[in-house]
């Protein structure tokens, strides 16, 4: 069974993995980034962890088929490297590709953002096996997304398609990251939703909230849950215009790809069916009929091991496989 | 040279010709739809008028690629029809693939959404070409879109992608067509931008705007281009508004696709320079600043035989060429 090298790149922790593919990780393992101190020790630390995996399972970079890597964006793809990404500082330019290539006897390497990753990776291993056209959706500290479009991952010009968290939903509203106001993941992702609590409680609302949480400073989506789970009606109101800001993006992503599927991951969805029944009713409320009509609104299967079997399916595409 | 069948497909008209593979378009005709006594008479007479055409150019079907339609959605590519088109009654489930197919020959056949096949249109024939990701806008009764996504046109589950006019830029608003509120076309599109310019005047702001239109109820968006022509604050000030609304959409377009071009085309366009150079200002500045670097966007280029020679591209791509 033909096998890839994968890599999933984060500001903190720089995980690795073999993936066969059917998908299943033959062995992983993981080295601190140490984003701090450049691209270059980094990359040359986990390309000898990954090494002696190789040898662990008895492997030589000429069983494998390529290389894949999931990195946070911004990218540019036209040279192998993150192109101002905030939680790598000092790695602009640097080819993480070239030279993860070159460390593995210059099989082909190829980076993808890590959301466009987690699409293709759901897409061939995950939730969307057999769909042809998928949306993946993570809602957690962003909203962030990836397409994959009649079976083949949307790039973009330089790697950086499916911004999907920068929606607009207002033309003023809350200050998002990006610098605009109003975005999607300014109303909706899991730092969004707390900030709102937080407001709602700052402005004298009563609620078993500060039970859970003990403070308002320290109040995240964890505790509105708990709340919730015990009918608060703070909680209730807070997820319910939650639920009705990410119907109303996902409405815009259904009419804007016209999916079979959109797998949704990240750690808002912890909240599980309370997130999943009335966020599919108002999303296709706001989308067409006859595009919400075939459109399946789903958890993420692949969990912690997104990233690295993200990374995976993107060398499998490039190497044109399977 | 290769040659495709190519229809247009409109609620009053219903164009055809005969395009080559370097867009030359060989002939043309188009006959009435009389689209509310149904498809099978509509069909009838433009294969007989295609027919005439083929026997004028010398052609029998053995002589051609393909066929392509290019209609009003939506639509269900799976049956070859259209569903539930508003300005098409009763021509939901006829498929009008499989009937132009067997009026020539069986030739295959291939219908998309209008705004999609003028995405594909602009990608091989017109503004895109040499470029992979292309969008397609066009900004007049609403705002339509299309993409083109690595070198092949998005047709999504069941061929009704890309209804960019619908990205939300506000929770509430004005109404919109498709039943929400704040869609980005209920600002923006030809339509919307002459509603809030009769809705100025209703309060009573003074403007030349009257001059030119006589009354409220006749005002379109060439009498505020008129006013703005010789300076009226009021027009300027409904213009400026609008540019703000496009660019806002436009930002949220670059930040989904991340593509290497968008082609406007649509009647507002007749603004020329004074849409163009205000609306790519606005969109950079609300795109991420990675994505706007690489994305030109200009005006379309195939005018009115973007239509005919759009199906024509969709019929060349489905017959795998060029």
């Amino acid at each position: 069974m033909r096998k890839v090298l994968a890599f999933d790149l984060g500001g903190t922790k720089f995980a690795f993995g073999v993936v066969a593919e059917d998908g299943t990780v033959l062995g992983s393992g993981r080295v601190e980034t140490l984003a701090e101190a450049g691209p270059a020790q980094a990359v040359q630390r986990v390309a000898a962890a990954a090494q002696q995996l190789l040898t662990e399972l008895k492997l030589k970079p000429a069983d494998l088929l390529a290389i894949g890597i999931a990195s946070p964006g911004p990218l540019d793809t036209a040279r192998g490297c993150v192109d101002g990404s905030p939680n790598l500082p000092g790695w602009t330019g640097y080819s993480i590709e070239g030279e993860l290539s070159k460390a593995f006897g210059h099989l082909p390497a190829r980076i993808d953002n890590d959301c466009n990753a987690a699409a293709l990776g759901e897409y061939v291993f995950g939730a969307g096996k057999g769909k042809r056209n998928l949306v993946y959706l993570t809602i957690s500290t962003g909203i962030g997304g990836g397409a994959v479009i009649d079976g083949r991952l949307m790039r973009g010009a330089n790697g950086n398609a499916a911004e999907l968290g920068h929606i607009p939903l207002t033309m003023d509203g809350p200050r998002c990251g990006c610098g605009n106001q109003g975005c999607w993941e300014a109303y909706a992702s899991g730092t969004a939703i707390a900030r709102r609590t937080r407001e709602a409680l700052a402005a004298g609302r009563p609620s078993s909230i500060l039970k859970f949480a003990g403070s308002i400073e320290q109040v995240t989506t964890h505790h509105l849950f708990q709340a919730m789970a015990e009918g608060d009606a703070l909680a209730q109101d807070i997820w319910a215009e939650s639920i009705n800001y990410l119907g109303r993006g996902l409405g815009a992503v259904i009419n804007t790809f016209n999916p079979d599927i959109i797998v949704v991951g990240g750690g808002v969805t912890a909240a599980g069916d309370a997130l999943f029944v009335p966020m599919r009713a108002k999303a296709f409320a706001y989308a067409f009929p006859r595009l919400g009509a075939v459109c399946a609104i789903v958890p993420a299967a692949l969990g912690g091991n997104v990233g690295v079997v993200g990374a995976a399916a993107c060398a499998f595409e490039a190497a044109g496989s399977p």
